[in-house]
């Protein structure tokens, strides 16, 4: 929190110019200041895809404590949304993002220039400010009060070639798929049918998909397919040129596609592209995601430029 | 946020023996895994300090916007002393915290197994609970609300001996000095004698800590070493047996001494030696930080020992 | 040098089975087998072209005690080669090798599983087997003994895409290029026109490829892309199909070609295709380098399959 | 093997001063340079101890092929032991190396500057100057000609503390004691009691070093305690003083002693201290090591300073 750049400046050329003159305790800074050597560098090889994925911490006791509704709980899966949509409008670098449970992944375009391809810098501006959004964005979508702070920890993981990103990101999908069908079918045996949680896992033990697609229709009279996409296929954010009426404004919107078939890369072609957002035909209403954004009082807009932030150490 | 360890357990059976059988959308699931082999291993070298040191981005604007006082503001700061203390009580193996204007260090002791010694894991834990609690504890200390969602970034730095912890820590110390010796003088020329910013840099310009402390001396009455220590040394944060009257309980209690010297060392012995908290005979009033944790109801301290987070991913 | 493969399974067995009742020395042996968890992973990020490049050490001062010719030593070249030729003849997932001046760089297919990809085995695997080879090869080329042991560094560089592989080659050919040809110029003004070198660095200073070029013709008559391909292009390694009249055989052979066009990757399509060795046609006389190979007794190649090399540590 | 100091200044001054105005091909070379980004920083942290250790890679075919005889080869572990001398003869950092069957360990100060600490240097230099030694010393000590080139591999190791260290050399020791008891009873019974590899194992199986020295006793006569100490205990090298008659020089010294005592450190103070070689008592005869060491000329002792070595890429 140095107040002023220019005092931060004047103070290196203190330590340079006057280094000789400068009396006994100016002089302990110095003695002590090779432990900065001991910071290693971690650049990320140029030309990969970085991803940063996060994940929330004890988010089973999480959502037991805040009464999350079971299997999904929309409005939870809301403030996860909109914690990862504050993250792309800060770092314009980031193609796309795919959240599902309590995970995100947030994609850097490969050239990427951003805080010099440091991996912990990059790595810990996503996971901080995603995890103070989250904190920020809760009240707008729940009606319980936080109980404690929640935590995420982060990771980085690099991708030498498209077809290694798209098949990450089939990989989150694929697992929210075979997650959300079991739990669907676990919770409507837990909630509806009375069955103990062991009953109900001894009820879907080994059996496979068409299996309990099949279970939810004869028992509960449920077409899988038929389930909120958000459920099926998790939320997908991407930087798009929003179309209401005749006016159009730039906004990170929520998609729920199929992103394993090609139709998904071939429409979206901005991600591996030329980054140039397409379009999005807003329905009827406004997801409440992109109506925030638009209506957002935006601080700090004049000041600076987000493009900027990258070259800041 | 799999709602059932046990049945992410039966996942993974699922995922060996049926395999084979498993019909199509099931199989996309492993055809896509081997994305997972792009993870790397980041464990860090055993037998080293681990210290992990977070920082505010932009905090010049953020202290702007929140109208922080000049040149320290009391609550701002206890805003991050409260956010670091979350850490502490979280993360048992970290044995003192150092923090001084936007910054916070914590050190691991050098044995500790928390996390595999993963460093994004610790890295990242570290960053997002004290992201997440800054947020949470700000309206406990700060009268105007919120405008944005702050963020820190944070690194992992390794310290092989005690005499490279030490000096590390003085690093930081003598950081603080020179800074709030230099913004002291600063503001006051600046808001008592309404010199414009660079009349004040010019003035200060190559003076020496010694010029400074007679220039508040002469020109303001103000002794700088009677200044409040908290601007002056930063706050060091260490678990300690509180000891109120008869009784006693531990807490994580905020000093502001010079540790520097080698008698901070003999007093605190648990930092580098056994990890027997020493006692704190608490100061009347007790400090609200410490205050606040005595009378916390802990929610989760019945489920789960703080101890045993290291072993969970 | 275990003698024994059995003997080492034995041994293993014995730690396992039998540490219980192990007298007192053999316990020792556990007491510090703790130091080997102090190993960290170095394995490299799949699906990307490992390069490994190696350079002689101080080859200023050997080139000079071992008289090479200047500004080429045919010979002193060909041990490179033929160093770098048993290197391809070992490691079967290096598919193109680059050699110029005292440098190699050999290039390992990007799915290379070798050695489990762990950067530490294979750059040394490669360097060791470099150096020893080169020591080995010299007399085959050389009149004079080694006066001592020449020393290669090595390191691990990695390509993500093939136009960043390409480009690597290419710098290193262009590399040897703009150096060929100024040592070309600066050998033959102090050799043939009796210039110091003082006098031969003034003359050259500044000028251009163009200028070099006219100053080769013009004062010496020497066209200069008439010199030898070898010193001009440097030296490609080939894993190829050395046909000689109606039989062929599978042998590393030298190229001299341009590679930085697009001509020479459409024509050796298996470097970053399907790894089919293409066909050589030998001109006469056979290069010695290949001849040397024709006529090998190969003293390992009934015991073990060097493709088997990659699983063993 | 750029042949004057001077012209690569010159080249580098070319490369920035005129870019603008050089003709198409050498622009090429700036348009590739990019690629050199893509090497990444390996700098070791400060203030570890840096091992190095090498193996022999295939070395049971190799004494195979070299008839090594068992269950130890005098000749062929001074091979060993010379190579590692010229190691640490041009390496002044290394201030111990430990060596046993085909694998040597080198042990650099933690201090070390060498090579600015970069990895990939100190690792492929030692590894590529202990494989041409190899090569070039095998003469001195074999009868038999090399049958191919020899191959090792090399891992960098960082130890934090004296202790770890200690324990680090430890293990490699108590290593060979296990293996060489083993050894040596199983060749007695093979080669002077005409087992079968299989009888001999089995014969041995679940024994403990007690009972192998047992039967050492009684079957063969052999106290194993008065067995040569360089198989019993490995080789130390040192640098010291040494003492022949009234005058000494510096010499690389081979000595077999027990290093898992606290006795050993006490002796040799300057492998933890302030590196002042101490003095060697050399026995009559002088082994050949040192005696070749005291007896070679040194081509390149007035040309350049080991020391310097370190600055150097």
């Amino acid at each position: 929190m140095r107040f002023l750049g220019t005092l931060s400046n004047f103070s290196k050329l203190l330590n340079h110019s006057f280094a000789r003159n400068i009396p006994k305790r100016r002089m302990a800074c110095s003695r002590f200041e090779y432990v900065k050597s001991f910071e290693q560098d971690d650049s990320i090889l140029p030309n990969v895809w970085i991803v940063i994925r996060i994940d929330g911490k004890k988010f089973h006791k999480f959502s037991k404590t805040h009464d999350f509704e079971k299997p999904n709980d929309e409005n939870a899966l809301n403030v996860m949304n909109a914690a990862a949509t504050a993250v792309l409008q800060e770092f314009r670098d980031i193609v796309i993002a795919y959240g599902q449970s309590d995970e995100y992944s947030f994609v850097f375009r490969k050239e990427t220039a951003a805080f010099k391809r440091r991996s912990a810098k990059l790595l810990t501006y996503v996971t901080s400010l995603f995890s103070t959004s989250y904190v920020m964005q809760w009240s707008k979508w729940m009606n319980m009060p936080l109980a404690y702070a929640p935590c995420f920890d982060g990771r980085v993981v690099l991708y030498p070639s498209e077809q290694n990103l798209k098949d990450y990101l089939s990989w989150r999908q694929a697992d929210v798929h075979v997650n959300n069908l079991y739990n669907t079918a676990f919770w409507k045996l837990v909630l509806e049918k009375g069955l103990t949680n062991q009953e109900a896992e001894a009820k879907l033990r080994g059996t496979f998909s068409a299996d309990k697609n099949e279970l939810l229709f004869q028992e509960f009279g449920i077409n899988y397919n038929n389930l909120p996409a958000m459920y099926r296929k998790g939320t997908i954010l991407l930087r798009k040129r929003v179309v209401i009426g005749d006016k159009s404004r730039q906004a990170v919107v929520p998609l729920h596609e199929d992103l394993i078939s090609s139709q998904f890369w071939k429409q979206h072609t901005e991600i591996l592209g030329k980054y140039v957002p397409g379009t999005y035909n807003a329905p009827e209403p406004l997801p409440r995601l992109i109506d925030l954004q638009l209506n957002a009082k935006h601080v700090d807009e004049d000041e600076e430029e987000p493009q900027n932030l990258a070259g800041i150490s």
